[in-house]
């Protein structure tokens, strides 16, 4: 498969949600340059993004929105279950864990580790042991693991984690995670993203 | 003020973190080449980001730590308090609340709102209804609002931030926000970086 550049695929999730936007609408068709302007990007990218993946319909007369969809959803992998468990139950765990977005694109919540179990559920989702990180992930089938512990932590969750298999981690730690080549990360870091708005803030720099 | 490119600004809470990191560890110098691993680009990327704000060292000498950490902390306006609300007392606006690391850097978030008070008090922070909000904001100094509802009421809260004049938003529900040119948007979508990850693991694109 052809590379696709990293700022492509994070505008895939993006063109994903508005075209959904658009079928819940009732909208049949979309054009490059309708399109262009939820994305705020040209209609030539539109079309040079979606050459990635084949075209995916024809210039002239737009795209078949419901078609689109369905392409998107199966080139994001959302077509499918992941089962995904959560490292660290303190606030962003408990967010993440009660999240039920997740749940319509086959995300599943199958559990939350601790060091310090204080509810053995969590918005229906249960609470175990660090301990039992292991014996979890080798009887169960575990696709992605969220490090929502605090930073001091994550970097021995992070060897667990792919000591045990996993390859697939979505990392809400405040910290740059080193990773063999096998294994994806992505990474929330919310104090660097207040950090941008307050740069923005302070520069007067709105854009 | 000359404009800072996107991907740089992106890069300032990264390097600030980094610094940060080697001023505890009693680093007290730091060449470009050093920075550049932590920061996974080039040296003389490194050099060009920091000309953007007059250079802040002598090259060959490297960069000194601690003065480093203090130029990006006032350039990033850390060095100020800012007054956070957030609108949305759900799982995310509850672990907004609760998310000590950012009173460290001067960001204390002083009210939550919500269209049903279940609390009066979330981690010492006062919840009020969503009534009170504009009231709440012409009398007290609010620097940032967050907009942590869902996507349904992200766009009448989005309107009602902007009517009373604040004129930053961090928002975490999933859609475009639309504002004004003098206000800053910065957001978070934690479904549009699973989707990334799905993606990428769908794709056996790991990087």
């Amino acid at each position: 498969m052809k590379t696709v550049s990293e700022a492509v695929i994070k505008r895939l999730p993006r063109y994903y949600r508005h075209l959904k936007r658009l079928q819940l609408s009732g909208v049949e068709r979309v054009s490059s340059k309708r399109l262009a302007e939820f994305m705020d990007i040209t209609a030539s990218q539109v079309r040079q993004d979606f050459s990635n993946f084949g075209g995916f319909g024809q210039q002239g007369y737009g795209y078949d929105v419901s078609k689109l969809v369905d392409e998107l959803r199966e080139i994001l992998g959302l077509a499918e279950r992941h089962n995904i468990v959560i490292i660290g139950a303190g606030n962003i765990g408990r967010a993440l864990a009660g999240y039920v977005g997740f749940q319509k694109e086959g995300f599943y919540v199958t559990a939350l580790f601790d060091v310090d179990v204080k509810n053995t559920e969590i918005d229906g989702v249960p609470v175990y042991h660090i301990d039992e990180f292991e014996r979890f992930v080798n009887s169960e089938k575990v696709d992605v693991a969220v490090i929502a512990t605090k930073s001091d932590g994550a970097l021995e969750v992070k060897d667990r984690i792919i000591k045990v298999g996993i390859k697939s981690i979505w990392n809400f730690a405040p910290v740059s995670l080193d990773v063999p080549d096998d294994v994806t990360v992505e990474s929330i870091n919310m104090s660097e993203s207040l950090y941008v708005l307050s740069y923005k803030m302070k520069s007067g720099n709105t854009k």
